[in-house]
This record gives structure tokens, C-alpha cells and sequence, in this order.
């Protein structure tokens, strides 16, 4: 069959953007817009009213999460779509926010081509993505999808002491355990890439077809403290000295494996941290991360043959934690890739190294991400900036996409 | 012709180290006496009885040093000796008190033998040489050489806000810049080694021919931050990568030099310190002593020729500051070791690492200073620990040399 090319309107997906970025905008042109704060309210309060205005029904659910909904010609379970509202502090305009967006400009695209879907189609709003207000990031999806405990969530607390609970009422937006997605066609999120891949290769659209699986160690190292001055060096158990040949070696381990795959030494304490004292301890974390579960048992295999004892000193390492890859149905993605194609938009397949609602989502509905690209790779900081030509191609993709799933 | 040799009483000796340790003791034997607190005001009281006891006459100066001395048979300029009551938070019972409790031992060994000194004997404790409780350590002996300017000095604040001139006040340790010690036959100074050297090389004394100079640099490096999980390595400017790098590489060139420069990585900061972004800033200090100037001088060449640029993150050096190697006076360091041998105890010339009141005086007055060991080389710790018949053989040590300059 002939597939039609439907385009979103360029012009209103522009100043969506832009009205959606003064909600809790930063003098850098940033927005800080944290979960349930007085600028996500604005911002939910405005999507809400663009909704009911095309005359979608609007849902939140028990951990605050808006369901915006338009009816199909047949009582068959949404295709979805979505993101995230919030922001970390002085975050980006497009973070999150574009996918809820994308959502309102299809809705109001099939309105504009008075095309009725088969499948209602549903613009989901996940409360709390960020994690930058209330500890962890994706707390409702978290929920929603059963990995994530509602009532400890609920109790978590802010900087000031208000719980998620007490601002979630606050806010207007709790409703009913009924609301909850439970069942879909699909989930399709757009999302910006947060990496430098898709500008490094002059791509347009990132289909994503996992969120990697990651580990992450805390590796102790303990020595001996003693006089800067008057301890010999080959007397020493110096903590720091023993750390970086340590981590100097574990690079060149981990450099030998898949090129695909990245890793961190992000946090680490010495102590006593004094210029003129021998370190006594060094802690430093290593978080590695690639969709090959195969790849990630090597690092902890390296990891697990380090030395326990390196120039003297102890040397114990602790798994903080770890999480599988995450791999999004195959078919979705396929749809996606027809839609870029159809498009004439460059491509690849790719995966999210970072974390997403969608992951969770994943875990009871076919799901999929499209990414667009992110300047320099930036994200989470008022620099981040995606051209308003990359969101409309990464929009019309998801109404493409959306198209041949609600007929 | 025949030099006679004559011995502390041990077991006073020993008894004044004990009735000293409990000034400010600690649950764990070490102590707390921290300048012109109420611990060290009671020791500097205790001390002032036992030498007026035995006929000396106490003055202080300006900053609150106090000088006991015994009349010598001429009006000739004092041979002095001390060291300091003061003591850092959980300290040891030996740093400092014992170069005082020395000087005492020898002042009434000579009452008991009944011998009367040509020079005055002059025992002195220098106020607030660990700068524990007021920064910089040797604040009265710095101001007493002129090296610190004492306005400033009696500006500078505890953590509780008190001056040190509120508290030298209140202490009643005041006295008059009249007092100040300006002319001396020698300075004598025994201490702790605070390291391991005598211990391991099984020697009882070390025959200090110099403080070390020292060289205090920090390095930073300067990259970019980004998401851990979406950016591939081959485009990060990781700070930390770059900086482990370096000071690895640093190390390989410093362990070159010779087997005595001692070098520290003691303070080190990685910023954000997050686990999950990459770091893009990374400062460490790089400090390094040696007692000849050229070997500083080639840690300085090895510093500067650093380059400005490591794996793509910027690098910056900074000289924090520095300070020249402080000889001692090589006659009175013969003196010490014609008296180490007629005792018969093993010794070696050796330098200090350490700071010590005596590098200031050293600048006005001929100094030495005699080491005993420290068990495994510890010190400012509740653990420090010097035997008693390691501390009885270095007062008879400068008993002996005292004799030699006092005759």
C-alpha cells in the first residue's frame, strides 16, 4: 500500500518549544523546572489546557503522572507517547519536555488532518524522571512499572524536608490507581540523544533499541598515614600512589575491551586530603556501561582479578549496583526505521547510555525511543541545544511512527 | 684532656614524662594541649614550679615563650635549650614536651652534681609551635627570628573566634619583648624523629644537621564534563584520566632523583565528584623535600616541563610555596656527636623532614638539633611512642653537649 507523508506544523512545534522554556527559565536560557515545583505545575497546568483543548481527556494517576488521551474508533487498549515535564536545576529546554511536547503537536496534527486513529492515543507525563528533587530518577515510571516500592517512594524527601507525598497533593496532580497505564499498544518516546554520536556522524534521528546495561564498583584502597616529611618513600603504604597505578592499569584493561564501551572513575576521596600527610585511604568509584551483557561480565571479571593488595596497601572492591540492558521491541524499532526512511531523514540504530522512562516502560509494553541530535553533546546544563530543524524531523519520525500504529 | 661523663636520673626523668603526659591526656595515653588552653596553661604552670624549685629565674616574652635559666658563674650570653608544650588534637606524649622536660632533667642534674655553669642555662618552651590551635606552626619562634610578622600574629583566630592575643592574655603568659631571648651560645633542640629512619636502621640517636627545604605545587587539570553513559571515550577530555596520567608519569621522573627526596600527592580534588558524569576539573598538590636545593630544583624542572596540554584537558601549575634547606650550626652538631660517643650510643647526621622552632632560631643563633627514635615513625597520634631508654639517651645526649658549651 501507498504510505501517506503527513509533517507536523513547524511553526507551532517551534513556539510550543519556546512557551514550554519559560516555564522555570534561567537567566542563561536554561530552565529549572523540578518535579512538582511551582514551574512544573505551571508547565503541567499548561499542557493540560492545549490538551482539553483538542478535546483529549486528561488522567493523572496515583504517582501524578498526566495521561492525556484522545479517543480511537475502536475500545482497543492507546498507542502511547511521552517523557518528562521536570528538569534537573539549571537544566536544558529540550530534556524530557520535547517528548511530551511531540505528543501535543501530533495530537493537534491529526487534528489538523481530521484524521480519527483506530487506537486511542494516549501523551503520558511521568512524574519525577529527573530524580533532582526527590531521589531516584524515574520515580514514577519506577512504579508504574513495579520495580520501585510506591510507599517507600512517596515518604522520599526534598532538600527541605517535604516529602514526595505531601508536594504530589499538593500540587493537584494526585489521582487514582485506576488511572495507571496498564496496557498499550505501544510506548514511543522522543527523547534528545545526551551524547555527542548523532552530531559527530551528521545523523538526524538515533533509533534507539536499548538503554545499556551498566556496574558500578566503589574500589577502597587502604595504606598507612605518616609525616610527609620524614617517611622515606620505600617505607610508604601511600594510598593515592597505590590508587593510580591501580586505575592507570585498570584503563589499560578496560581500553582492550569493545570500543563501544565507556567507563568512569567519576567520585573519589582521599584521605585525609592534607598536602603534608601521607594519603592513608583513596576511594574512587568505576561505573562502566554497554548493551553487551558480555562486555559488562569482563569488566567485573577485571575488576575481580585486581590485586588485593597493591604496594602494600588493602584493596577491597564493593558492586554498588548494576542493571541489564534493557533491548526495545524489535518491531517498533523496525516502524521507526520505515518511518525515517520514508522521510528521507540519515539514521542509524543506536544505544541510550542513559537512563529513561522508557526503560521502565519496556518491561510491560512494547516500547521504543527516537533521539535526536544533542550540540556537542551536551545535556543537563543551560548549554544544551538541539536545533529546532532536528526536533521537527525527530517529531515528524514519531507522528510517522504513531500513524502506522493507530490505523 | 678527660671529659667527664655524667648521667640524668633516670628514673625522675621518667617520671617527669609521665607527670607532663597527663596534662590534656587523651583516653587513649595520647593528649590534647592545644596553645594557651587550659591543658598547656597548667603544664607551662607545672613546668614554671619545678624550675623555681631549683632556683631558676622565669621570664616571658611578648609571645608568651617562656625562659627559665639558671645563673651562670659569668654575665656571658645563655646556652639555651627547649622545644614546646604545645601539642596537636590527640597528639603524643613525646612531640615537643619532651625537648622541655629535657632541659629541666639537665638543669637539676647539674643541681644535683652541684655543678655551677659558666654560661646561664636557659630552658625554653616556644608558644604555639603546632599552630594546631592557632595558624602557622612556629608562630613565637617565627616571630622571634623575625620571620612572621607578630601584628599579624596576634590577629590570628582559633575556630572558635578567640585571638591569639586574647587568649596569651588571658593565659597570664604576657610578657614583655625586653624578655625576648636575642643572643645565645648555642640553641639546642631534642625531638622525636616523628619518622621511621632510626627505628629501622636500629640507631639511638640522630644527629640533625638541617631541616629540609621544601617545594609545594599544585597541579590542575582542566577538561570537560559530560554524561557517563552516552559519551564514547574516544571524544572525552576526562580531568582525571588525564591527571592519573600525569601523575604517574610524574612519579617515574621523581623516583629518578635521589632515594632521599621524599614527594607527597596529599590533597586531591575531582570535580562535580559524581559517579555518573565525567570529570572536568581534577587539582592535586605535589609536594616534595629534599636537604639539597639541587635536587629541589630539578623536582621544580620536572614540574615546569609538564606540559600545558594532557589528553586534551588543560594543565595548569601553581608554586604554592617554598622553603630553603635551614643548616645547622656543623660545630655544635660535632659537639653532639663527640658526646653521642662518649656515651657510646649509636648515631647517624641525619636531616629533618619535619618543621621545628630550631630552624627559626637557627637564623640568629647556632643551633643543632638531636632526634630519638619514634616507634614506626609515628607521631601526631595518640599511638606515638618513643621508649623511655630512647628518651633518657637522647637527654644525656644534650646533658653531655650542654656541658661541653656551658664549661
Amino acid at each position: 500500500m501507498q504510505v501517506q507523508k503527513l509533517y507536523v506544523n513547524s511553526q507551532r512545534l517551534q513556539e510550543t518549544i519556546e512557551h514550554f522554556a519559560a516555564f522555570g527559565r534561567t537567566k542563561n536560557q536554561g530552565v529549572t523546572r523540578l518535579s512538582l515545583a511551582q514551574e512544573d505545575i505551571a508547565a503541567r497546568d499548561y499542557f493540560c489546557s492545549c490538551c482539553a483543548e483538542i478535546g483529549m481527556h486528561i488522567k493523572f494517576d496515583d504517582m501524578g503522572t498526566i495521561y492525556a488521551t484522545m479517543d480511537g474508533t475502536e475500545n482497543i487498549p492507546p498507542v502511547a507517547m511521552g517523557s518528562h515535564l521536570d528538569s534537573v536545576t539549571k537544566g536544558g529546554r529540550f530534556d524530557g519536555v520535547l517528548g511530551v511536547i511531540a505528543g501535543l503537536e501530533i495530537a493537534r496534527t491529526l487534528v489538523d488532518h481530521q484524521i480519527k486513529p483506530r487506537h486511542p492515543l494516549t501523551i503520558i507525563n511521568f512524574t519525577n524522571e529527573e530524580g533532582a528533587r526527590f531521589e531516584p530518577s524515574m520515580m514514577a515510571s519506577g512504579v508504574l512499572s513495579g520495580k520501585f516500592d510506591k510507599a517507600t517512594m512517596l515518604m522520599k524527601r526534598d532538600i527541605d524536608g517535604v516529602t514526595f507525598d505531601d508536594a504530589l497533593t499538593a500540587s493537584g496532580y494526585l489521582g487514582s490507581m485506576d488511572n495507571r497505564l496498564t496496557a498499550a499498544a505501544a510506548y514511543l518516546e522522543l527523547h534528545i540523544e545526551q551524547g555527542p554520536v548523532l552530531e559527530n556522524e551528521a545523523l538526524s534521528i538515533g533509533v534507539v533499541d536499548c538503554v545499556v546495561g551498566m556496574v558500578c564498583y566503589e574500589i577502597e584502597v587502604t595504606g598507612e598515614s605518616n609525616h610527609a616529611g620524614t617517611t622515606p618513600m620505600h617505607v610508604r603504604k601511600d594510598a593515592f600512589f597505590a590508587a593510580q597505578d591501580m586505575m592507570v592499569a585498570l584503563r589499560g584493561k578496560l581500553n582492550e575491551l569493545d570500543p563501544e564501551l565507556v567507563y568512569t572513575m567519576g567520585r573519589v576521596h582521599v584521605f585525609p586530603n592534607i598536602h603534608t600527610v601521607i594519603p592513608n585511604k583513596t576511594i574512587f568509584t568505576l561505573e562502566a556501561r554497554h548493551k553487551n551483557e558480555d562486555v559488562i561480565r569482563e569488566v567485573e571479571a577485571i575488576i575481580g582479578n585486581l590485586p588485593n593488595l597493591q604496594a602494600g596497601c588493602g584493596v577491597k572492591k564493593t558492586k554498588l549496583w548494576s542493571r541489564n540492558t534493557v533491548w526495545f521491541d524489535d518491531g517498533i524499532c523496525k516502524l521507526v526505521e520505515q518511518s525515517t526512511q520514508l522521510l528521507g531523514y540519515s539514521s542509524k540504530r543506536m544505544a541510550s547510555g542513559a537512563g529513561h522512562d522508557a526503560q521502565f516502560v519496556a518491561g510491560f509494553l512494547p516500547s521504543a525511543m527516537i533521539f535526536v541530535p544533542s550540540t556537542q553533546g551536551k545535556s543537563h546544563c543551560e548549554e544544551e541545544y538541539t536545533s529546532y530543524e532536528d526536533c521537527e524531523k525527530g517529531v515528524n519520525v514519531l507522528l510517522q511512527t504513531v500513524i502506522s500504529l493507530i490505523s
